[in-house]
């Protein structure tokens, strides 16, 4: 079902107080949360936009019911290169971080992983997965997702810490359900949205099983706490902008003992899968960056467009190849997304899972760049964004004159579309909002040295080694030895399989 | 038809002698011509090789037989999914260039440019053409691929210059055919080539006309000589190696007023056109390096391995960094030639048209990073690349115990795969051959300011710097403005429409 | 004469109201102001404290009088390498730019070109520049530094614009003065600075020579108006810092027909030489920043090192190669202003001048790095500089047990001090004042692609050009061809005779 | 004394035959040996020209007498800086590596070094060290230099390989003096020195003693072998050019029980100070590379420069920026030689020690851009370095019209200049010799990443976290907490007293 944005925020007012800000407990209609709720309230809208069928809205696979791409599962290769567009488009009318992505990644990896528990364990987490599922698209619930545990002594396994709450575990077991404690930084929208799901941040060993554990849970459960930061551009007087209406809250999320029916558990002990279901989180966030990150470049190339036309220095050799320099990145990104959906396979729950050598050298393309981005629209747009006067100032009626006649550019643009123009370019690259993007823009989904880790983990380069074997003249030793390039043939069996499938 | 390499190969030495090389005029037997031609027969052998059947070759779309995919037009995604496939597998065999992807992005960009030219001027070009093509599948033709002028002063357009034959041009029109003059350099695999199709370089003006001429005319045409430069690794004496077996011919190939007959003539005056079928074989062969460079680049990375694991520091930090290094890029590349096919549109003569901004993307960061990846390998591998000493020293009875016994590193490897090892990597990274390659890496297919500009050509900016408007609250004025992200919409139409091609 | 900062303050609160902020006419004493006010006065303090005599301090070359060392001139090598050190030293202890160098480059630039002017017009500038030095001298003046006028449409010229007002110039003189109107932007420190230097800020010709003006006058003078533009990190309620009281103004500074007289005039029509007064400041200037910049990745570099010690992280291999790229960043610019001074050159009013060709690529190379700077301290850090609760939440009864318990890391760290690191960073990297200095960091003194102009300007390219003809065995053709290497030897002379001039 | 190149040159052919190259045992005539023999010839010649008094010249400080610099030891700041300078002069002779500064770097280390252990031991060294001095300076001796041990298992100290000759070590004593076995690799110009002087090329521990061990030794000496590797440009028929008359020789050095008298043993079982040793000639030899690899750029950017003139292209915006970025990497590194000089400390036996930030963060920029230069140069260049037929076909008379109307670009250019200058070209990035010296780049002196490791070992990166806390308001707990800033002021006294020792 999709809901209006109006629907979904008046239920968004009806929660619990349990958010700390500036030192005193508030409601989710404290002003510097709104900025962020706004976001997801333009996702409810794109929804309902007859321009964005298809887009930002497909059919539940459960019932076939028309529901927020949010909602839906993976369940084709078409399906992952329309949440690549869908997060892309979203970008662009909100200009950063569209964030409920999060939690669609997280609904695909409890699918995935709970079915394969089901398998191994003989356990019934994937029934009470569909049931929630059905329950989260019917409501069209936005849902946060909290991975990062705050983690204690980085050099200690959770095991180890001299304080066991580093990380979120199970502290006792009843008949109704689990009860967990700890805490999970950085957690993203948690103040703004209708569920958190919670999901292992690692590989766990036996000793630690009682730290394998997710779950989804309402955001005003008792016992849940957000200490949050919330971040918006600085308010706007006069010059309005739809930039300017967006932000965003990040929390320390403390988990004081907090009760979860078993209904809402999806992984309870099963420390083997721990790592699997970490991974693959970070594999479908990392895919989401595939298409989002694009659409930041978008927006800063569109600004690095903008103020060059309007300086009149759009045709100088430079500032076209520093433009060129953007285009790479964006279509890059983009293209390792598709070449992750396009190899993409079907997991044994119907849910396929992108290719995560594509997903993981998108992403860490993304997170090397993020700062050379925004140096190039710097470079190009000079001073003015960190050095353009108050708001006020354009509108005093001893300095409105002056200013009118000096900040003049190129004839025909007027003072208020230049005063516009550098002063968004000001939200984006010089403002503490800007720099949380900066920030979330090497950290979130993973940093580069996260990608890496992954990128060699999924990548077979003993097969390289038996190439050069091979052309210098020296024997192979592998099993495979029979096979010229071993792999390569079942690689494109695999690959073949997928053309079926996206066929399909 | 797939021929055998060594019926193609006695093909080639029935050719009259047209190639000098050395101060003389040699046969196509000449033994620094041999190392080249080996890469070709290669592609033959391949064919013939039950395990690359369907990579290798697939069936004519003309009349359903078997043929060498290099013969091959692209009717659909698949196809330019399959020869990136082919391009890579190739490289994996000889280590370096598989060269005979020219001729068929050549017979690709004239189906397509024969049959736009009969539309707009109602010439009979693409009938010839069809029959060329039947003629090339049936014969299992190799063509080389003519397309850059000498170009005198390169600040003058071809008109300009002061000797019109700075590029080449009809100099004569007859009831038979055409006569052509002038000369084209930097042509890899004329010598050993059955056929090359020559393609005019630029976009011309109507005062150029007699320099928009394509044709295709066997390599020991009356009037066309080859001044050609061979390249090969140093040759073995000893330790005998695949790579050393393959090497490369370039030419500066002169048209000494050639003889052209009408049904081998596909473009003749119509310079309106010249422009784009320059334009359309650069997408075609940028296409192409995003299947071939992703193998060059396996090919370092797997000495880049090989030669960490001889050394036994294949698990220190740097060097796992210098790996993901080189997997990032071989596999970006890989994507952008992914996406370009998924995204390619299909012409009017049937063929696809790959994505030319995924296809530059590529192509530019192949050439943005060949020298990058030459120098990982050989900060892995230190200095012996350079300073190993001759084969002989490792045979004469006074110096063979030393080297045995001086040059041993880690356990277990034998004294002569470490001498393998190294003189392999002497040949990518340390030698006239493979500086050659860098060379190529850099210019092939267009240097990376060639894909800069095409990049900047074939993005839509505008469309950037209207969201950026957007954002920034300032009225937007372009003609689309009742739409919020113009051509959006399209894009995905377009998109979805590849996908319908595809599931074709 | 050395002043007390409290002396100092004393006379700027003294001051007439001519500062716009926030829509208001606000006095010396607005809190905006003062954290930026507290930069000055630092380097007052730092003058006195015996820990810093002869490096914040030296003597007057006129009157053998201590001053501080931002009023001196730079008469021996060693002045040069001593304004180095001591601009870094002042950055250790503020934690960003120090800003009165400017004020000083001016200085030693309107010695030098005031000078000259004498020389070639026979005019009186430099007695009047002498007496102006006395008084800067014995009063410890701060001086601002307007060089960027507005600019109006880039493309053309000053006196091509429309408004002819867009570039600073002399509408009227009198036997008094001359009255100048315009308009300079990105002006710092004008709010906070005794006096403000105005030079011109590009090549002008005959026709512009109105524009050829040079000038010095109290920054409360009738008809000077700053619309201004303040930054400080957040104001900090609990966890006081230095870094967290030291800030900076910008602001657009109006000439609204500004009086100067004659005394304090020092080019007034010269046109032939304003560009050389520009470029000269701009090598003043970049030499200033070959000692700057070192210091602020000295505090990047603290923070990285201080913030990987608290994780645990700082002896992992790619934090300690993150931690070398930011020591080569700073100590390779540290050494392009160490060689830049060696190689000065005396002018003819006495004062050195660094040399150009080193000052720049030292610059330059700065201006390339800031973005990637931060981005190694934010990977090291991870996102909590973006994601920290707000202070109150450290204070609050129910959040702060929390937050202590949470926040741990590294055994023996207190809470309070990862507090402090990471808000530091976060004042640092994430804030609006962070990107005012990132965005400085690129432009201030000119962004990267003025230095590569400038140094194209001042390196003999056809010298290399002669060797690679030596080499290629090609005949040369240039003057000096009985020169091996023309003008080498000469270099080494002029080498030598600064040599001599620093023995002096 | 100074010798003529003729009687150095009667002095090489004066040896015994120890060189092993093709199998077959030759003599120091042998046509390969010489392109790299003319290098040190060219050494000598330019002691004995005018033009390079004083710059390739010096005085003995031990008798006065005028000596080649290339025998001098550094006793002043000023003879630091002449030797970067005499290195890059020589560059631009020879066009790549002048190799005579090996040598000079272990005489330099070794009277460091002895006269320490002589303090530390009670031992004579340093006299025995001053003899070898006298003859060294005396007989004009050109010295390689041998330190890298072939090192067998690299993750095995000397004294832990299964075969303990890894490393060379004294396996006997006697009265007379001791005998050496083991085998030194990449060991330059050995086959035409006068002496080679040994060093340890790692720190030792008190079991590998023996390996401690430092000598020096004529190159002819009984058990000493070179199997020899030697690179040089394609031989010219046609056009001869100095480029194509240098080359160099690389070998694998065995030291097949060799007996050193005691007069030549500088160091034998000190192992406290083998690290020492080790450390401070790569040291000297990182303070060489900035002198030597600014002049091997001059050849890259004058050869770039020059082929951009002659196509015409030399003012376009990207290839002014190609060369702005070569001038950059020469003049960084040349700088950071600068400050290394200036920053030198004066050891106890008097020669001074350049600093060794300022050394390894100019050596390590050096490793890292010399791919990237070749890439520019190739860049500009085309591909024709790649793809020009060989000398002959300029000669032959059916082929050579073809060439000189075809390769015709710029007006005024000859044809021949043009051949000329692409076949040098071809020369430095397109030939197995280019390739040894792209290597050598990267190795030479110690690849990138040991300069990383040097970096870190000789900076204090404490102190800047000091003055990260300082700013945090983290209260410090070093020991010199009384200090703001501990150790600046110690810094600067030092630096104080470089001024002093420079102008004495």
């Amino acid at each position: 079902m999709l809901i209006t944005s109006e629907a979904w925020v008046e239920r968004q007012l009806r929660m619990k107080k349990n958010i700390y800000m500036g030192g005193q407990l508030v409601g989710r209609d404290h002003p510097l949360i709104v900025p962020g709720r706004n976001v997801i309230a333009m996702t409810y809208d794109m929804a309902q936009d007859p321009k964005y069928k298809g887009i930002c809205t497909t059919t539940s696979h459960l019932d076939g019911s028309e529901i927020n791409r949010w909602c839906n599962l993976h369940m084709s290769v078409e399906d992952l290169l329309t949440k690549q567009k869908s997060t892309r488009c979203g970008i662009h009318n909100c200009g950063f971080c569209m964030q409920r992505c999060m939690g669609n990644d997280g609904l695909n990896t409890l699918s995935v992983i709970s079915k394969e528990l089901d398998e191994k364990y003989n356990t019934d987490y994937h029934k009470r997965f569909q049931e929630y599922l059905k329950y989260f698209q019917k409501n069209d619930i936005t849902s946060a997702l909290a991975q990062t545990d705050v983690k204690g002594d980085r050099l200690k396994r959770p095991a180890e810490q001299d304080d066991p709450d580093m990380y979120v575990h199970v502290v006792k077991k009843t008949k109704d359900g689990i009860v967990v404690r700890g805490a999970k930084c950085h957690i993203t929208m948690g103040v703004y949205a209708d569920e958190v799901i919670v999901l292992p941040t690692r590989v766990m060993r036996e000793e630690e099983k009682d730290y394998a554990v997710a779950f989804a849970i309402p955001t005003d459960t008792d016992g849940l706490y957000f200490l949050n930061r919330a971040s918006a551009p600085r308010e706007r007087k006069h010059f309005k902008a739809p930039l300017a209406e967006y932000g965003s809250s990040d929390a320390v999320t403390i988990f004081d003992d907090v009760f979860v029916p078993w209904e809402r558990v999806f992984m309870c002990g099963e420390y083997q899968e721990a790592g699997r279901m970490a991974l693959l989180f970070a594999n479908y966030h990392r895919h989401a960056y595939c298409g989002c990150k694009p659409g930041v470049t978008d927006v800063i190339m569109g600004f690095t467009e903008l103020v060059a036309e309007y300086s009149g220095i759009e045709r100088t050799q430079h500032v076209r190849h520093d433009l060129a320099d953007l285009i790479a990145v964006a279509e890059l990104i983009y293209a390792a997304g598709i070449a992750s959906s396009v190899n993409a396979v079907k997991s044994s729950s119907g849910v396929m899972i992108p290719d995560p050598v594509y997903s993981n050298v998108g992403r860490r393309l993304a997170g090397e760049n993020i700062y050379h981005e925004h140096n190039v629209l710097v470079a190009v747009a000079g001073g003015l964004p960190a050095t353009l006067p108050f708001e006020d100032e354009f509108f005093n009626e001893k300095t409105a004159p002056f200013l009118k006649k000096y900040l003049a550019r190129k004839k025909g643009v007027s003072a208020e579309d230049i005063h516009r123009c550098f002063r968004s370019i000001g939200d984006l690259s010089c403002s503490g909002f800007g720099s949380v993007w900066q920030i979330a823009g090497v950290h979130g989904g993973g940093s580069p040295i996260m990608e890496t880790i992954a990128i060699l983990a999924n990548y077979n380069l003993k097969e390289k080694a038996e190439i050069a074997k091979y052309l210098a003249g020296i024997e192979r030793t592998g099993p495979d030895k029979s096979e010229v390039f071993p792999g390569e043939k079942k690689n494109l069996e695999t690959f073949k399989e997928h053309l079926r499938i996206y066929k399909k």
